[in-house]
């Protein structure tokens, strides 16, 4: 029986988990819950998979929790203090780690610290802070497994295959829904065209930095950490099917691919099962009727975001968390009307010009770096007329 | 140093196994060489890999290259025995079985007794005993590795995923040159458009059995007993552009695929270095540049062989032998002109509809009953009126 706290239990990947793990409860017992402010469907939650602790965002929230769970033996914490009780369980073997942003860093490092195994949907912990957290995850002989279908098509396309004789891996990208645009049309994108994703159901942030590409380039510097490779062993192909989830090149030519339907279910309950592949009720993947995959390369001119990326990681040390926070602002400001869909880049390679890098094995220093990356990013919206 | 021996070294596999061991001498050394008509080939052969014996098909040919041999202290064999004694070579750490058709049961099972590994290449020595091959391996704890494409893409597949969670396997087949032809034009297609292959380059017999697809039906019947599978656990899926060389669903719906240029190279590197992948000077695989990727249905009405084979499985006992046999009488006789290219599957029907299956584990009952097949075969042939 694994033992699973999940943080972020309400977002999309926390959903999902539940779902995998009610059809198994033969195999998983969740013990920790955490959400931001959906109260009402952490409570359903709580209802359905008793587990012995909760938190949640704001200390208000908590109070009110607190009478009815501690009725029931729960315990209930709140803030990111509450998040890392969640993320560090006594009785926790996994935490899925499935906050959305930078917010997801200190908990899942304060999980990986307290020797828990990791299934990591929180591409922050890896971007803003790889090295850190991998050196740790080493000392501390924690599994750190992704849940990202691309990096779960990885880590399943490397099984059983020599570390030593990959040649590269190739990220695959459904390429957003402006991927035909031009960059003139790109301009006047609206939030709610960026929002309509043409294959996956993600959360706002993920489905901007889907439009945006930027999701592909956060996801270049995440697989640097988690398979150990240099940055010019990973590659990027627009896949607009979204079918095929990523792949691995070996020396000799021979490519491994992971497929499925676009379904987040997968690589779930691959990183909770792994290595074992799990039953459960998604229809087949029929690639009769899907009929064509195809593949492109994609434009660093009009996907600009994927181009910081690979600066920020070639640069290395602290730039990678400046472009994320960077990145987050921008994003946040885009869905606010506050900036154009082509000032994402502008502000993020801004801020990025303006920081000089350093090297760092302090995780608070990462911290402190992206609150400063925020404050500029912010200053530079605010002088940005529209 | 991995010691080898290769039966069937002037013909297409062959000879593209001995440029991969030319490109790693320091991994592979060559005892023995073993070949059919091509005395000029295999004698350039012996010049540049200096095996300890070699075997030819006519005793003639045996005594011609005897006294230059001689001198060189290479011992020189003929016939089947001849095969079976390279096939068995003390020296030997594994055998590459790429003789063409029935004629390479005899010295692949040969080598399975004596000990050694074998990287198969030869369909029929599975088709036709599969069951008893597999058990005499188990039982010297010999390792057969694929050398067709789709089994090694099967293969490569399988590896560190548990076998337990396999759901089923997909073989992909090019669909051969009549795809799109009606069963109307099928009909009056002659030998020489029939050897066009798209994507491969190939022996006449196999390039031929990729037009009909039996092929793909000799194919289903070797993954059964390679991978250990029932009958409705094998598909098949036509994959025109040859890239992806087969798949393995898992329980989860998750697919693992091997995809690679359409290059014998790389299967057969793959069976000699197994699980390493070993470099050589092939282009690389470019996604973007092929662009699509179609998958389809087989139709079973139009390829009437894929239906004999899994009908052949489904009976099992000698009745995939036969049906091999009946087939490969029935290839021979197109090419020759006396039979047209659907009377192709017509044959092989009568001949196994004529055939009553029996259980054996005893290899000489089936020699014996695929001359039967071969004789009744020809009798049928020799009835149709053209």
């Amino acid at each position: 029986m694994k033992k699973i706290s999940i943080l972020g239990s309400t977002g999309s990947i926390g959903v999902t988990a539940l779902k995998v793990i009610a059809r198994n409860f033969d195999k998983y017992k969740i013990v920790g819950l955490s959400a931001g402010k959906n109260i009402k469907l952490l409570m359903n939650q709580i209802d359905n998979f008793h587990p012995q602790a909760v938190a949640v965002l704001y200390e208000e929230d908590a109070n009110k929790l607190k009478p009815t769970l501690d009725k029931k033996g729960i315990d209930v914490f709140f803030g990111e203090e509450g998040f890392i009780r969640i993320a560090t369980l006594d009785s926790a073997d996994i935490i899925i780690s499935s906050i959305t942003g930078a917010a997801g860093l200190m908990p899942t490092f304060a999980a990986i610290k307290a020797g828990k195994d990791v299934a990591l949907a929180n591409k922050e912990t890896m971007v803003m802070a790889g090295s850190i957290v991998m050196q740790q995850a080493k000392k501390n002989r924690v599994s750190i497994i992704p849940v990202d279908s691309e990096h779960s098509a990885i880590l399943q396309s490397l099984q059983g295959h020599p570390k030593d004789d990959i040649k590269r891996i190739i990220l695959t990208a459904s390429g957003g829904p402006f991927r035909n645009l031009s960059l003139k049309d790109m301009a006047n994108v609206t939030p709610e065209q960026a929002l309509r994703h043409p294959n996956w159901d993600m959360g706002n942030k993920i489905t901007i930095d889907s439009a945006t590409m930027m999701n592909k380039g956060l996801e270049v510097i995440e697989a640097k950490w988690l398979f150990n490779l240099s940055s010019d062993q990973i590659d990027i192909l627009i896949h607009p099917q979204s079918i095929v989830h990523s792949m691995v090149e070996y020396k000799d030519g021979a490519m491994i691919a992971q497929l499925g339907i676009p379904d987040m279910t997968i690589p779930i309950s691959y990183a909770l099962s792994y290595p074992r592949h799990i039953e459960n009720s998604l229809p087949p993947l029929e690639l009769d009727k899907i009929g064509i995959l195809s593949f492109e390369k994609p434009d660093l001119n009009k996907f600009r975001c994927i181009k910081l990326a690979y600066e920020a990681l070639e640069v290395g040390g602290s730039m990678p968390a400046v472009m994320n926070a960077a990145n987050e602002i921008a994003v946040e400001s885009f869905l606010n009307r506050k900036i154009g869909f082509l000032d994402i880049p502008a502000v993020i390679e801004k801020v990025m010009s303006i920081h000089k890098s350093f090297a760092t094995d302090d995780i608070l220093s990462i911290i402190k770096i992206d609150r400063w990356a925020r404050n500029v990013a912010n200053n530079i919206i605010e002088n940005i007329k529209r």
